[in-house]
């Protein structure tokens, strides 16, 4: 029997198929009875589960992230699906077909991967040259990269989202750049590539994405500025020259003003062209892949808008039924 | 002897050459001398110049607007560049190389023209085909169109600039626009020709360019809709086809929300996906001309930073110098 | 046996009534059992309603907007009233005494128009006259006047809402313009008639008040000004004689500018007399009539204060009890 | 030769007749010579003086405060009107016709008062009445009010000002109140009369008004709170009844919240009906005031509009010339 | 039985023990049976309590504030930890070890009040030292004060607290004042003594602390100034000395301004450097107080981290687990 | 004949004393003639010097920085004192009193580089201790230290002042941290010694205090983070120890969110109590230090209030006179 995606199901299905147990807690209801609360995920998303009338014999069979085998019927509780499970069966991971549970799409990061090699190449400016180069020749960083995902919610919340959202901007850069005069493409593209890669240590993309310690005292903006310095110094000791200062300047504002604002988070506001197009360019791609996937997410009934989401303050249009 | 551009003047400078009277005001010191205070243009810019222990005789020989020979010497005073003048006739315009005065450049503003036709060219859509045709035919409109500025200050403040923004916009547009699946391309394009057209009656951009008292009032952004509301009539009067209503509604809507928010002046914030790709297509387009023009006339001895402008709130690095 | 309103309903009655169901939706609990929720109003307000282990049979015996006879009791459920139905019957519109459902009050709003029609004709400028004789004249926009709503929630939010707000409005321009020497009471009055007239086209405001497709796009302000533009128009074509500009651009200026702030959605700000008189005498009818409504519909127990509202930000004293 | 009020005084006229010695000072120029700069006033408004070539010999023949004597002529600079004064002579006050310089309206402050009196009358309430009775029989208290300024500059910024203001609010309660029947008008009768109490003492209101140290350091609605409690502490002991504490409290809430907002310094919000209605009132008036104000003494060339003014951020639109 | 105090509860005891409600209604459920919910307190702290099943008979055997002996369990609900109580009897408050439910701890009481009369003595101006001497004699004005809380929920929420933070802010004057030359020790002391001694009335720290009348109309702020004003008024009285003028407004700004801005509810900004300092030390302790609170109250799991609290905006390091 | 400091001159005093040519521009008057406009300064501050009828023989005799011999006038113009120089003469730097000059006080530093090493000394945390050493064992840094400005305007705005407000801090910490059991002393004194580390590139500290490129592009919140890593490395290369990641993510913290708020530039807000700690005790620090340099040197003639400073949005009371 072919499995459904939790993305594709409905109020008042019957299943009997595989889920990944993203969390369990084990509950007392008002009365005393026991049930347990799951989170269950595939790729496509995730759903609360509800098992009633549960107790620990059934709840100590299976641990979190373990795969498992749910039999019940889908309902529209409050206004979103939930899945009231009536049996779990653990499954060996050998069982589960796992292109039905990994988030990360392999494929598609390897397809950035070579688009992003491509748009570095387009750089002639030799010591941003040998500095991008120092970042490609690094396997364990391509291989962060590669997993790591743009935000915990909004947008390119997945992992692989900061590689897709990394390689949008520098076609962006590519297309754009050469049509404002006094834009240097060449920093501006390395920019693009730079400015995010301290989500790399700020956030946890495998799992639930949630914050690192690092990432919650220190933040992406200045861990990438540590990064970013650590990966010049192994170019200087790799060249044996020295990285001019200036250019470090250039390429430390790019990543610190990048959010545009202070109250942003960004310590130091804009002040070259390039950090102004940089801000910019990444607004654009940031708000139209996160109102795009508010819009794609919604469950609205009115067929017309989405529901009213405060984190953008605004329904959306979501075209005419 | 060759005429020198304002812009091109410097501290010290002896000359004898047109100008236009910009404007004119005779004064007195306080010692009870008389002056004259000029305004003195050409289609570089603009330079204050001071006629010592003048009087009526020689202030009414002339008017605003006319193009005077002025003889005398360019000085910096309170860090502003200003000319001590001290011999004014008045000049016939057949004297004058109109090329020396006209702010407006004439090839630029066809070649846009030509641009944006083709760019129009594009659309397929045929309602909207249908109404940018109708722009197209209003040979008043396209007069007018090229001869309007974007702003009074800021980005684009030159007669041509409202052209020349549109069409930079567009650009963005066809560039950017099929990179996301989402955005319905047509719409986009025609919500960037038409979202500031509303400024052709909101400032006057003939002399110096000032807001108009309906444009005080009322304001571009309604002004706008009130134009597209005219032109959507005639193509039905034209076609005899009613305009789709919600068409018209997706059109109105691109123009009163482009500047994003309601503290910017939009009377509704963009709630469909072209509206918000256009607001931050606008805003990218605008910021990286506004800041441009800003580092390009910046007169800062600092070799590196132009002066702190407070309608930015920063210093701009106008590179190593 | 007599009815007892919706507002005057307390906890533990038991009643057997006619409603209206406003909404109603089949749910499973979490045990899978189902029930029926239900959105029940009268004239004086609005009720939850729960029917226990109802089903597919029950819930099809009656639509969305059916007359209802329920059965029941009410009780407090988090801090809310709300009813138990045991039994629900569809009931034929002629059972119903239509005066108990009819949120619209005929009669107010008839002797709204009339006094609307008193201070509109206290009106001495020609041109404000003849425009306003325009509006009277027209028999659909008069019908749907007296019908709209001023708001979804907040101030004067039910059918015949708008022309109260407005007749009120028009009443304290009538008081307090005169005592303001520099003030031109046939403007402001006209600038009250007009200010909101684009609600009834941004709300549907039969059945449940919501926001139209074009009034989330477009929003009141400027559908209020393209309404006055046609009516310009109409008065023009009826008279032959041209609406003077300056006048027109006055009451667009009265329209686009009566929210006050552009972070309210005033695209701009009020720069004339007339248009800060306007801004506050709209704040202040609106506020009294909102925080009096508040007051009354409060269910705190405490005596003095109503419940903190965070769309005001306070608890209102309801006065010692 | 009848003398030329300041505010009607125009550029290039030759003058000789008495003013006001506002300020004096002794300078020396760049050049080593000494000057006078004087500021000279009338009850219509005030004008610098320049006087050249002044020592201290001139300088010591009169004091600020004094009234001469000065021979000149006006000229604009810097956009405003000057005198240069080419003569000083101290004058006799008996010389001066006083109401040339008395800022203060005495006949209209007589008939403030007058309105005064006549309004508290129509209160009711009989601890309400014993408290205004016990404010109308205060001499000093009614002296002072009389003279005081409302402002330092923005609305009724003269000696008069605060009662006039008081009067014109007390005014519009009468008339709006009514009309809601929610508001007790009596209640919001007096809110209005002590609203602003406390200016008295913030405002030091012969001369220049100017703060004083305690409304520096204290402010009006403190002040205006510790003025009221002691007031009534006399009507107890006058009346030998207590106040009741409640409404004790309701009017010290009104004065304490009257601003609004706490960004505009009241320390609570209005929580009671009356304290939003006095709140919106106050701004109804005191808006219209200055704007009035503002548009009456605005020297702006340009016929439709007023000169920008930084503190309200707007032209205002003067009527069209 | 040795009692468990509430904050060292866990989920899953079983019960039988003293409480006292300090809630309790009775409730019915969505299938119309009956159930208490209850609001358990004791000193450390409140749990809510559930009992099913229950009905008038039980629920009128006690009254708010009463003690009682509850059997039941605890457990988890929606993340916060709850008492399903199975048996309900009123206790005699002479059974009840009184020291487990007095949340204001006497002795703690004591020792603050004798620190605040030692801080005090180091007062060294007669003027101040005469006033304090009039406080310290109050033994009324003693007795609410040890007993007033400093807030409702925030900092220093508990009876005792409002003294607690007194003190504390006392001994940081103590500490850093002397290191500001500029700084008056004596008038900043006595500043910080009187800072909030309004919120005396402001709340009523016995049973649930919460807002009184007078303290939502009025606000501590300004009652804080009242009282000094009459405690002023009685030292005068006492010594036959007027108090300085001078000095008394600068207690009083102490009181108005220690908020440091308008909108955090001071209706003048602090002037004086005295005040100043006081802003920052009531800001620095009371700050410390309340994140420390927050984080020895937080029940979240993550052993690094609490929940994210909404008031404060963030989430706080608890330290690594 | 002794030297009057800057400081201490008056209006209308005749000079001939030494000086140092902070600034010198040779300027043209506006009939013609030419002017010097100098900066002259000494230890205790600026003045500007005019010196009329002067050329380019005299402009060409000293250079910016040199120690000219000045003879002159005082005299106020527009507000502000400045020196009319009727002739100049270079001086040989042996001729001068260099403690006339030298802004920098030696002995300050000293003394508080002695209080600085007292204080890391009770640091008992060994990680700590080791990371402090590494700092005081760089003398290269302990000289730049010494004479680092903490900034341009504002607080400590003098070589020596980041070492004196740091040491100020350190000192707070030492009084205040005891008394809040929570917090760890040991790492927020280190955090009081780090916060501001990075401003020793972001500023130029001698000459004119300026910010560098490094700090406009950077800023010296993350130039403080690169340092301490530099540090950290240094301290484990010469321990052979690894630093403790969480330790070292504390202590990034304490630089990162040391501005308590994203608008005031901190990346990230204080999450940790250390970290709320150091933001409250800098304010404290900083906003003494600043408004006492405001009232020292203000120079408006009023006895009790300074002129208002935008800055800082008041006057401030500078005490009876």
């Amino acid at each position: 029997m072919s499995r459904t995606a939790i993305q594709e199901l409905s109020d008042g299905q019957t299943l009997a198929q595989s889920f990944q147990a993203a969390d369990k807690q084990l509950r007392v209801n008002r009365q005393g009875g026991k049930y347990i609360l799951l989170k269950l995920s595939d790729r496509s998303g995730t759903i609360v589960g509800m098992m009633w009338n549960a107790d620990e014999t059934t709840f100590d069979t299976f641990d979190r992230g373990d795969f498992i085998h749910c039999s019940g019927r889908t309902q529209i509780h409050n206004g979103a699906l939930q899945m009231i499970v009536t049996e779990i069966q653990r499954m060996d991971p050998a069982e589960v077909d796992s292109s039905d549970f990994d988030r990360f799409d392999a494929d598609q990061a390897e397809s950035n991967l070579t688009r992003l090699r491509e748009l570095l190449a387009t750089i002639s400016h030799p010591h941003l040259d040998a500095l991008v180069q120092t970042y490609l020749k690094d396997e364990a960083f391509l291989q962060s990269f590669q997993l790591a995902a743009a935000a915990v919610t909004n947008h390119h919340a997945y992992p692989g989202g900061l590689l897709e959202h990394t390689v949008n901007m520098m076609e962006l850069v590519r297309l754009i750049s050469p049509r404002y005069g006094n834009l240097d493409t060449d920093l501006l593209m390395v920019g693009a590539f730079l400015h995010d890669l301290g989500k790399i240590d700020e956030l946890k993309s495998s799992g639930e994405i949630s914050y690192t310690d690092r990432g919650q005292l220190v933040g992406h903006i200045v861990i990438g500025v540590q990064r970013l310095n650590e990966k010049i110094a192994e170019t200087e000791s790799a060249s044996g020259n020295a990285f001019p200062t200036e250019l470090r300047h250039q390429l430390e504002h790019l990543v610190v003003s990048h959010h545009g604002l202070q109250e942003y988070g960004s310590p130091k506001i804009p002040v070259t062209l390039e950090a102004i197009a940089l801000n910019h360019i990444d607004n654009l791609d940031a708000k139209l892949a996160s109102y795009t996937s508010i819009i794609e997410s919604d469950v609205a009934a009115d067929g017309n808008w989405t529901n009213y989401h405060p984190s953008i303050g605004r329904k959306l249009w979501k075209g005419q039924s």
